[in-house]
C-alpha cells in the first residue's frame, strides 16, 4: 500500500485530508479517533473542525505516554471496537505522539487481521519519525517495542502549527531524531546546529528541517520497509538509546525518547570514534550539543549492568550478539556492527565522565 | 516469503524438514517447539527423534483446545521468549492442531515485530486447512479470530500418519473442511463421498483426499493472500460456522471447530437453493452425510438472536451487512452475499427442522 503523505504548516494539511476522505477508498468508513487527555484538549478541536468527514468520529482515549503503549490497553481498545460493530473498513485516526501512533498502529494491524489507520502526529519526534514507516509496537515488562508489527498507515498528514502547543521540553524531546537524521544524511544541516547559540534557536531552525527529515525517512523505508537491510541505519542511536530509556523507566524515573536517543547517540559516537575512525572533532561538537540541555540524564557506574541487560533483549540482536549502528563519518553508517559486553561497559564508562 | 510445503505419509516428513532446516537461512537459528499436553506426549518424540535438528529445541506447552487462543497466552509465550534471549533468528515450531498454529502464528508474527514459524499440523483440519494460509488469531471474549496477522509460514510439514494417533472425534473434526473443499472444487469427489456406507469409510476415503485440499488452498491463497477477492471463497460454511461455533463456547458447552463448519455448511447450502438457485439435491445429498453424525449439535429456535448477535461480529461483514459466500453449483462459490436478519433467522429456523 502507498501511504499518502501531507504536509503543509498550517490548517490546510487538514482541509487536504477532507479530500483524500472524500476519495472512493473511504466510502462508508467509520472513524475511530484515538487521543490521549493532552491531544483530546488542544488537538482534537482544530482537527474536527477543519476535517467535515472526521465529524462523526467516535473517540479512544488513552493514558498520557509509554503507560498506553501495553498489551491491556490494546485489549480494551480492541473490545471497543468490537462492542462497536468496528468492521474491516473501519479507520484508526492516530492522534497525538509517537506513543499513540505505536498503540495505535498495532491496535489496527491486528484487528479482524488488519484494518487501515491515519498518523496525525502532534508531536516534534511523532513528525519526523514515528509517524513515518508504519512499525506499530507495545511494550512488556518495560521493555519497549518488543511485540508489534510493521503495518503501514495509509496516509500521515502533518501540521507542524501543532507545535505551537508543545511545551519546549515535548519539543526538545523530537530534537535527538532530527540530529540523528543529520547524522545519517547531512553533514552540513548538522554543521548548522553549531552555530546557534541555545536551545531556543536550535528549535526554530529544527522545526524548518521537517520535511528534509520525513522525505530522508520515506526513501530509506520505501526502499526496505521490512528492515531487511538498509533501514536498519535508522536505528543509530537507539541500541544505547531504548535500553537507557528502558532502565529508566523500571526505575521509576522515565525520561523522554528523544532524551533516551540523545544519550544512545553519544554512546555510539564514542563507539564509532573507538572501532571506525570517526573523526573525534564530530564527538566533541556533538557534545557541545548536548550540554544545551540540563535535564540530560546522569548514568552511574552502577547502572551499567542493568542497561546491559535491556541491551541483550534488543530486538536487533542476533546469535547472542549486541548489534549496533555506528558512523564511520556523517552520512556513512554501518550497519550490524557487533559489541562485546566490554565495549558497551566501557562507552556507558566513559560518556558517563564527558 | 514462498512457504515450502513437505507432504510425506510417513516419518520421511520429517527428514525432508532435517534437510530444510540444515540449509543457510537457518543458520543459528534457536528452535521453540509449541505444543499442547497431546501432542507434548504423542507427536513431540516421533518429530525429534526424526529431525536432529530439533534435538536441542526448547519447549512451549500450552492448554489444549481454543483455550489457548487468548491474548493472555499469547503474553505468557512471549515474556518465555524474552526471558530465554530468543531473537529474531528465532523460529516457532507449531505441532498441534489448528488452536496450535492459530496462536503460535500469532505469536511469531508479532514477537520483536516478527519472527519465522513452521506449522507440522497434528489433526486432520491442521492438515488441510488451518495450517496452510497464514492465517494467524486469537479469540476476544469468545469471539473467534478477533485479533490475529496474515503472516505466512516458512514451511508446513504435513505426516498422515499422525492422524493414527487422533480419536475418531478428532478425525471427524476435519472431515466437514474438506466437504468445504470439494464443494468448492470437486464435484466428483463429493459424489464419492456418498457412496461410502459409514464415517469409519469416510475417513479412510478423506485421508486420501489430503494432498487434493492442500494444493486447492494453497493456488487460492498463492493468488489472493490477504483475501481481497479470491480467497474469500474459502469462508464458505464459516459466516454461519464461527457464529455457531461462539454460541456453543459462550454456552460452556464448546463444540469442535469442524462440526460447527459442519452445521455452518447445511445453513448456507440451504441459503444457496433459495437465493442463488443451487439444486435441491445437493442440499439434501449433504443433509445425508451429515445424519452419519450421531454427535451433531443440535439448535432452538431460541438459540437464533445469539447466534445473530456473533454474526454481527463476523469479520467479513461490511457496511452492516452480514456477508457470506453461497453457491450456483459445485465448484461455482460466489462471494459477498449479504444477507439480511430475516434469512439468517429463516436458514437457522429451517436447518433447525432437517
Amino acid at each position: 500500500m502507498n501511504t499518502k503523505y501531507i504536509i503543509h504548516s498550517s490548517n490546510r494539511a487538514f482541509s487536504s485530508l477532507d479530500k483524500v476522505l472524500s476519495g472512493k477508498a473511504y466510502n462508508d468508513a467509520r472513524y475511530f479517533i484515538l487521543c490521549d487527555e493532552n491531544t483530546y484538549n488542544h488537538c482534537l478541536p482544530i482537527l474536527i473542525s477543519h476535517t467535515s468527514r472526521l465529524q462523526e468520529s467516535e473517540f479512544l482515549e488513552v493514558p498520557v505516554g509509554e503507560e498506553a503503549k501495553t498489551i491491556d490497553v490494546a485489549m480494551q481498545l480492541w473490545k471497543t471496537l468490537l462492542d462497536s460493530n468496528a468492521d474491516r473498513k473501519s479507520v484508526i485516526i492516530n492522534l497525538g505522539g509517537g506513543c499513540i501512533s505505536d498503540l495505535g498502529g498495532f491496535v489496527a494491524s491486528a484487528y479482524k487481521r488488519g484494518i487501515r489507520y491515519i498518523n496525525i502526529p502532534t508531536s516534534l519526534i511523532g513528525m519526523v519519525d514515528a509517524s513515518i514507516g508504519g512499525k506499530t509496537a507495545v511494550n512488556i515488562d518495560n521493555i519497549k517495542n518488543q511485540i508489534g508489527y510493521i503495518h503501514q498507515p495509509s496516509a500521515v498528514v502533518i501540521n507542524p502549527d501543532f507545535l505551537n502547543t508543545l511545551s519546549e521540553k515535548d519539543v526538545v524531546s523530537g530534537y535527538f531524531e532530527i540530529v540523528k537524521t543529520l547524522l545519517l544524511c547531512d553533514k552540513s544541516a548538522f554543521q548548522s546546529l553549531l552555530e546557534n547559540s541555545d536551545v531556543s534557536d536550535d528549535i526554530q531552525a529544527i522545526k524548518k528541517m521537517i520535511p528534509l527529515c520525513v522525505d530522508f525517512k520515506k526513501s530509506v523505508v520505501d526502499v526496505d520497509p521490512t528492515e531487511l537491510s538498509i533501514r536498519r541505519i535508522l536505528n543509530l542511536g537507539h541500541t544505547f538509546g531504548h535500553a537507557i530509556e528502558s532502565f529508566f523507566i523500571d526505575n521509576g524515573d522515565a525520561i523522554s525518547h528523544g532524551l533516551a536517543v540523545g544519550y544512545g547517540l553519544l554512546c555510539e559516537l564514542y563507539l564509532s570514534v573507538k572501532k571506525l575512525g570517526l573523526s573525534d572533532s564530530i564527538l566533541k561538537e556533538y557534545c557541545g550539543l548536548l550540554r544545551r540541555f540540563s535535564a540530560f540524564p546522569r548514568l552511574s557506574l552502577r547502572d551499567t549492568e542493568q542497561i546491559l541487560k535491556f541491551m541483550r533483549s534488543d530486538k536487533k540482536n542476533a546469535d547472542g550478539n549486541i548489534l549496533c549502528v555506528l558512523l564511520q563519518d556523517i552520512g556513512e553508517p554501518v550497519i550490524d556492527i557487533a559489541l562485546d559486553e566490554l565495549e558497551v561497559r566501557d562507552a556507558l564508562l566513559a560518556v558517563s565522565k564527558l
